[in-house]
């Protein structure tokens, strides 16, 4: 919907609520499309949105589940905690089985239990064996809802029984072709019907070797491979390579858009369900760990600088120089991990490149710390050497600050390699730990730099 | 391919164009899928992988072409360039519309006009049209092979009609119905087709309130359409609601990624064609001016450090925390920032949220603030007061950091959420140009409020 008619929207249905005409706001939402009750319903204040959703449950608990679907997890499940529990499991039966997985695995244990009792035995079940396989993995968000068939089948007799079991497969592109074990054959996709004569047998026109993943392969590993080869559905096989699932390009598109947060977070040391529209208590609990383990960082910064107070008391000017210390080498840092980061997330960086990418970086810290460090040697000598009368003084002040940005930049290109391609390789999310690592070892390590040489420099001249 | 299959594969390649075997390894190349083909080629080394493409060429022009239009497209131009131009001319040919137009507007001006003008008409006449729509946006990206027939067609002639084009409609998942003057009507899915009668007009079955977007939206808004709405394909209509072509969901997955890699590199101040596998002196180039601009921020707080100096000479214990001043408030101008550019991304933060958006980011920097502030002053009264044997020495020094740090996170807040915003309603990417504003402002801000505070406090006793 455009944003224009969505805010309309908005606002017709806040104010019906307002006035407390809730089952006239529900009967305004019925008319829209699932995702846009779902908008409208977000950007609503808390109270209002749980009283209006409440409504439509009751109301049409069809689009009710729907709507449900398309919200984010955090949302969904705080909006069914405040329903009682007979209409959440009622909502949870009109869920596709993926979707109302993922909601019965955020929900607090007990009131989990208790729902998948209260639902029908097979729609539980599946919801069961679903929450058997491990988060992010493709077991966990595909759909048992496929569409497969035996490969003698024809394709007449094939589009007869997508015809009559059309309800079923919302999704269904490709038609899998499996054995009477139901062990992955092929794969047909519904263009291939229509194209054929309608008494080919499915063997004759499926494609054999079939793009597939396993249950306990990675979600972000599933959008990487749909999203190369251009796939609508990929399908999911357990050990033995029998058919269990599908996860269709319209869930890749969810992930995609998780795991990019989550790498765009994780490296401003932010976590994923930190929202600009939530509560700020909830912001605040998730970044101040973070910030606490910045603070630790600088205060180790403090504690070298304080080592090596005697060689900035002899000369103050050392002193007015740390913001230029405090900053460049984690800049760069910062440049280079979110490269590599990047880079093992799209599949680029692997095991086999990563000595190239060590060498590669550590160069470019060379040639951007030569660089640097001569312009900041200018810049220094030129300013301070002015202003205190002495060039020789400012060029030397210079100098350590010019030494210091070329070694700093050289440790930055290295570690901000090294590090996510070793976290990688202990199978930690390499965007999260690093951005923490990488900042502060190359702080300290430029802090060390600079007042080190700094210090030595004091014990042949007077600076 | 797996990844195993895919490394012995490159092995097989690269010893074969290190033998100078290049039509054997272009033979090995055309028995995989163009994507593998692409990935392998990204993996060679540069000058390999121009001659293996060549011998490609020659090879199966068809595979090429394929395999072309599944590279990024930094690097399929770059493998264009070492090509004769009659080789890239034909292809150019060879490529779908979109693909070849996003290529062709990335070549330098003068071979682009060669290469059109070498071109079959029908072929140069679409990559010109679609040249003319602005860059990244809907016309520039959707390619014109649609697939629309008149309302009064039926089920069973759109069928026929489908057998008959089939080549021409890689990617048809619906049918759009259009009027004699190509204005959109509705819109039929392939689905539509195989459940309804063979003599049903498309008129009784099509949908005719149809998601759509114009040749002028923006790219990343088209995607944002496409994975909430879970369409396999968009409609682009003009202005006068003429069907022009239609965006894939594939292509949506590439955008996705593209805009995630964008997003995630200008918060860390990197160009979006810097890649960890690219070359170094191109890396060089990209980070540079960042680097630069970071370097004049970090010499505007020396500017005020200096400006202070009496202060920090008076007592050199205030230079000593100057790292905690220089980070912190960065630090979390970045995670505020971070949060609001994604929501703006995500299409959450908009202009209706943006009061709520700042308030509540400045008191989260106000409560992150106080706990910050409280624990900075302890520990600095402990570890200096316990140091220098005075603990009310060591208190005050707490103190003005403290009071420093509180300051400093609310601005960080309040900063962190505004300069996005307004970025966004002036039209300039938030991404890119906040980071660089707000860190700079924060900490500029941040290093008065310290050493201001300071000065004050020294006015009225010793510290």
């Amino acid at each position: 919907m455009q944003a224009q008619r969505l805010n309309l929207m908005l606002d017709s249905v806040s104010r019906l609520a307002r006035r407390g005409a809730m089952s006239n706001a529900a009967n305004l939402l019925t008319k829209l499309r699932p995702v846009d009750i779902a908008q409208i319903l977000g950007q609503l204040p808390n109270h209002d949105s749980e009283i209006v959703f409440q409504a439509l449950v009751h109301h049409d608990l069809d689009k009710a589940a729907e709507a449900l679907s398309e919200m984010e997890t955090s949302r969904s499940v705080s909006l069914l905690t405040t329903l009682n529990r007979d209409d959440v499991s009622r909502l949870l039966q009109e869920l596709p089985s993926d979707d109302a997985t993922l909601l019965v695995s955020e929900l607090p244990e007990d009131l989990r239990d208790e729902l998948l009792d209260a639902m029908k035995l097979e729609h539980s079940t599946v919801v069961n064996e679903l929450l058997g396989f491990a988060d992010e993995t493709a077991g966990r968000i595909m759909t048992p809802d496929y569409f497969a068939l035996d490969e003698d089948v024809t394709v007449a007799e094939a589009i007869n029984e997508l015809q009559r079991r059309s309800e079923e497969f919302e999704m269904a592109f490709y038609l899998y072709v499996v054995d009477s074990r139901n062990h992955m054959l092929g794969v047909v996709s519904l263009r291939q019907l229509l194209l054929n004569s309608s008494s080919t047998p499915l063997r004759k026109i499926m494609i054999g070797d079939v793009i597939k993943v396993t249950t306990d392969t990675d979600q972000e590993e599933v959008a990487r491979i749909v999203a190369t080869y251009n796939l609508l559905a990929v399908p999911v096989v357990d050990e033995e390579n029998k058919l269990a699932g599908i996860v269709t390009v319209d869930d890749v598109l969810d992930v995609m858009r998780e795991e990019a947060t989550e790498d765009i977070y994780a490296l401003a040391g932010v976590e994923a369900d930190d929202r600009a529209l939530g509560s700020s208590w909830n912001s605040v609990r998730r970044r101040l760990p973070w910030l606490m383990l910045s603070l630790g960082a600088a205060l180790i910064a403090v504690a070298i600088v304080q080592y090596y107070v005697a060689t900035i008391e002899s000369s103050i000017w050392i002193a007015v120089l740390i913001p230029v210390v405090a900053t460049m080498g984690s800049n760069a840092a910062t440049q280079t991990m979110t490269v590599v980061v990047r880079g093992i997330g799209l599949g680029e960086v692997g095991q086999e490149t990563t000595r190239r990418v060590v060498i590669k970086e550590a160069l470019v810290g060379l040639m951007n710390g030569l660089i640097i460090g001569a312009s900041v040697c200018l810049i220094v000598a030129v300013w301070f050497g002015t202003k205190l009368g002495s060039m020789w003084f400012g060029f030397k002040l210079g100098g350590i600050l010019g030494v210091t940005m070329v070694l700093s930049l050289v440790v930055a290109g290295a570690l901000g390699t090294l590090v996510p391609v070793l976290l990688k390789r202990f199978r930690v999310d390499p965007a999260l730990a690093s951005s923490m690592f990488v900042v502060t070892f190359t702080d300290v390590i430029t802090f060390f730099f600079y007042l080190g040489i700094a210090t030595l420099l004091l014990s042949h001249f007077k600076l």
